[in-house]
C-alpha cells in the first residue's frame, strides 16, 4: 500500500477501499505509516469526512489494536452509557448502580475532566479511596458480583484511538465528526457490550453546541454501533443550561448521591431515570434481560421507585465498597470534601433568570483550580459552584443565586465574575431546550428495526 | 506561537496573521514545529488556499532559509526564464545564448526531469563533459564574462522549499497551486534577478493540463514576483502537443542546437524568439539594458539574424566551453550520443494527423529508460521519439511517422505501444491552442504598470 495515494484519495473526495484503508492504519500501527503522512490524511478526513465503509474499519482497527473484554461469562445484558460531556453532568454516578439494580450489567469506562466539563473519574475519586484503577480481571469481577464497576479508560483498550487522538490535538484535527464519533466508538465497542446509550448533549455548554452538529455525531456513532453489531441508541439532551445544580467534581458527586436518596434537582433525577429506563429497554430487547413489563411508563415508575427505596442506593454501596471507597460517604454526602472558601453570590437586581450560560461556569470550574487544561494536570476536586436558581425562576433584588466553592480569595474572584456573565437576570420567560429533545436509533439511519 | 492554533486557523477558512505565519515557518525550520505539524498544514492549505499576504511570508522565508546570489557587481540586466515543463520542451538550451546574444545576463538554474517531462540538466548533461555542478562563485564569474550559465539547483538555495516539497511529495500535497507557485518563485526570487520570465504550459502534456489551473498558477506566480519586487511575466503555452519533434533527452539538445543553427521545427524556433524578445524587453524595462529599439518586430527580427548568422550559437559554443563541455557536438550535434536501436514507425493508415498525445510520449520515455520515477534515479540519455509529423499533416499509409530510439527491444516495444496511442490518424483538421495563448503581466493582476 502505497500511503500517498491513500492520502490523495481522501484528498480528491474518493472513498478509500476498505483494504488499502486498513493497510493504511495496520502500516501506521507497524511504522510503515509516518505521523506526517496520518496528520495529513485526517486533514483530508476533516474537509471529506468519511463513509460508512471506511468508517467501520477505522473503529474496527482501533478495537483490535488493543484488548477487548470478554463478558461472556458474565451473565445477563452488558450495556454502558456514554455522554458526549457537560457542565454539572452528573448522570453516571446515579445511572450505574440504578440500572444495575434493574437488572442491567453496567460496565462502566468513564474518562477524565479535560476543557470545560468534568469527568466521572475525578467524580469518583472525590469519594475517598475509591479506586478507579483496577486491571480489566477484577472489573469483569465485580461486574460479576456487584453488577456495576466504574473504572478509567486503560493504555490497553484501543492503543490507536489514543494515539490518533494525541496526534489530531495537535495536529488541529479534533473538530471532526466521524473522528469525534469514532474515537468514542472504539472504547466502547471494546468492552464487549450487548448494547450503548449515548447521551449527546446539545447546547452552549456541549462539545458540539449546535443541535445540527450532534445530531450528525448521534447518527455517525448509532450508525458505527450497530454496524459492529451493538445495539445503539442516543439521545438528544439539553445543554443550554447546567444539568441539576452543582458544577464542579465533589459538588457534583453530593449531588448524585443526593438523586440516589430520593433527592436531588427534578431535572437529574428525570434524565437519570429516562436514561436508565433506555439501557433497560436495550437489555430487554437483547434478550439477555427478562423484564416483567418493558412498557416505558412501568420502567420508569419502577426507576423512581428503586431511588425513593434506597435500593439504588444501596448498589452504589456495594459498588463504591468493592472499589474500596469509604461507603460512609454514601450515606452522608456532606462529609465529602469542601472547599476552603464558600462564598455567596445574590441577584443585583430582581427579575426573571433568563439564562444560566453552562461553558462560563465550565471554563471557571477549570480557571478556580477544578479543571484540566492539558492532560495528566493535577486538579483541586472542591471547586465550584452549587446553583440556588435555575432558568425561569423569579428572583427578588439580594436574593441568593449561587454558592461559590473556592481555593481562595483568587478562585472566589474568579467565580465571581463568571457568575456575573453566567447568570443573567431579565424580564422574559427563557425558552429552553427540552431534557432529551431527540432520540436516535437504527431505524433513523435506515435500518430496519430488530425483530 | 502555538503550531496547532495556527494550523486550526488556516482549517477553518480565515487568514493567518503575517507575523504568526512567519514564526511557524521559521519553527519549522528550527524544530519546534513537527514535521506532522507542517503536513496537516499543508493539507489545509490544500483546501483553503493562501491569501497574498501569506503567501509572500511563505516566499520571503523560503528565500532567507539559504543562501541568495548577489549579482549585484554583475553589469547588465538579470533576467532568467522557467518553465513549468512540458514534453519536447527544450527551450532553455536554445533561449540562453540567444538571449545573452541580445544583451541579457541569463543566470540560468534549472532542475532535472521527474515524471513524464525532461529537465534541463539532463540534455546539457548529453554534452559530454558538461559540468551544471559549479559553484555558485563560479556561476556568477561565468555569467559576467560569457552572459550566460546555466546550473542546477543547489542545497543552499531555498533548503526549506526543498524540505517542503519532500513533506508534500509523501502527503499527498502536492497538486496545490499556491504550493506550487511558491516552491517555483523561491528557487528564483534567490537568484537575484531583475526580472523574471515564466513558460507555463498547458494542454494534456503540462503539469497543470487545464488552461483555468494553469491561469491561475501564472497569475500566483506573477504575483508573488511583483510582490517582492521582481518584474515578472508569464506566457501560456501549448502543450496540447509536444514541443518540436524530438522527445527524449539527447534528442532534444540536438533539436535546440538545430534551432541555434538556424534551423529545427518551426514552432520551437517561433518560442525560442518569443522568449528572448519577452526577456529583453524586461530588461531594457528594467532599465539595465540600452535597447535601441525594444519594438517587439524589430526584437524578433534581431533574434531571428542571430539564430541564422550563428551568433547565438557561437555564444552557446563559448558557454559550453566555459562549463567544461565538448564545443564540437555544438558545431555538429550530430556527434550526440545515439541509442542503440533506432526503429521506424509508420502510419497504419492514410488520413490527417489529428492528435500526438504528449503525456503519452513522455510516460513512454520514462518507461523507456529515459525519465526518473523517483529522484537520484540513473537515466538513458539516449531514448525517446523523433517526431516525422506535426498535428494537421496529412499522411499516406506506410508513411514515417515517427523514429524510436531505445535501449533494446523491449524499450522499442513499449515505444511503439505508446505511439500507437499518441499519434491518432483520422479524418478531421485538429484545432490545436494557440502556440502562446495569453500573457499575464503585473497589469493583469491589478498592479498597475511600471512607468
Amino acid at each position: 500500500v502505497n500511503p500517498t495515494q491513500i492520502i490523495a484519495a481522501k484528498r480528491d473526495g474518493g472513498a478509500v477501499p476498505t483494504d488499502r484503508l486498513e493497510a493504511f492504519l495496520r502500516g501506521y500501527l507497524d511504522g510503515a505509516v509516518a505521523e506526517y503522512q496520518m496528520s495529513a490524511f485526517l486533514m483530508a478526513v476533516v474537509f471529506r469526512g468519511m463513509t460508512s465503509g471506511e468508517l467501520d474499519v477505522l473503529v474496527r482497527v482501533m478495537v483490535e489494536s488493543g484488548a477487548t473484554l470478554d463478558l461472556d461469562h458474565v451473565a445477563g445484558a452488558k450495556v454502558d452509557k456514554h455522554s458526549t460531556g457537560g457542565v454539572g453532568d452528573k448522570v453516571s454516578l446515579a445511572l450505574a448502580p440504578l440500572a444495575a439494580e434493574l437488572g442491567v450489567r453496567v460496565p462502566m469506562m468513564s474518562g477524565r475532566g479535560l476543557g470545560h466539563t468534568t469527568g466521572t473519574l475525578d467524580k469518583l475519586e472525590a469519594i475517598p479511596g475509591f479506586c478507579t484503577d483496577l486491571t480489566l480481571e477484577r472489573f469483569v469481577h465485580l461486574l460479576d458480583e456487584v453488577g456495576c464497576a466504574m473504572i478509567g479508560q486503560t493504555a490497553e483498550i484501543a492503543p490507536l484511538d489514543r494515539r490518533l487522538y494525541d496526534l489530531r490535538s495537535v495536529t488541529g484535527t479534533v473538530p471532526c465528526i466521524p473522528l469525534i464519533a469514532a474515537s468514542i466508538m472504539s472504547k466502547k465497542l471494546a468492552e464487549g457490550l450487548d448494547a450503548l446509550l449515548l447521551d449527546v448533549k446539545v447546547g452552549d455548554g456541549a462539545f458540539l453546541p449546535e443541535e445540527e452538529r450532534a445530531l450528525e455525531l448521534a447518527r455517525t456513532m448509532v450508525e458505527i454501533g450497530e454496524a459492529r453489531g451493538v445495539s445503539t441508541v442516543a439521545l438528544l439532551t439539553a445543554m443550554d443550561r447546567p444539568l441539576g445544580r452543582a458544577v464542579g467534581n465533589a459538588l457534583e458527586t453530593r449531588e448524585a448521591l443526593e438523586c440516589l436518596h430520593g433527592g436531588g434537582p427534578d431535572d437529574l433525577r428525570q434524565l437519570v431515570i429516562r436514561e436508565a429506563v433506555e439501557m433497560t429497554r436495550l437489555a430487554a430487547a437483547s434478550g439477555e434481560l427478562a423484564v416483567e413489563d418493558a412498557d416505558e411508563v412501568a420502567l420508569r415508575r419502577r426507576a423512581g421507585k428503586l431511588l425513593d427505596s434506597g435500593a439504588a442506593l444501596a448498589r452504589m454501596r456495594r459498588m463504591v465498597e468493592a472499589q474500596g471507597g469509604d461507603p460512609g460517604v454514601v450515606d452522608d454526602p456532606t462529609r465529602l470534601g469542601r472547599a476552603a472558601s464558600v462564598a455567596d453570590w445574590t441577584a443585583p437586581r430582581a427579575g426573571i433568570v433568563t439564562a444560566i450560560h453552562p461553558r462560563a461556569l465550565g471554563q471557571a470550574v477549570v480557571e478556580m483550580g477544578g479543571g484540566r487544561t492539558r492532560l495528566g494536570q493535577e486538579i483541586d476536586l472542591t471547586v465550584g459552584f452549587e446553583l440556588a436558581v435555575s432558568p425561569g425562576d423569579r428572583v427578588k433584588r439580594g436574593a441568593l443565586l449561587a454558592r461559590i466553592h473556592a481555593r481562595d480569595s483568587e478562585g472566589e474572584a474568579r467565580g465571581r465574575n463568571a457568575l456575573q456573565s453566567a447568570i443573567v437576570i431579565g424580564e422574559e420567560e427563557p425558552t429552553l431546550r427540552p431534557l432529551v429533545s431527540h432520540r436516535v436509533t437504527r431505524a433513523d439511519i435506515g435500518v430496519p428495526p430488530r425483530d
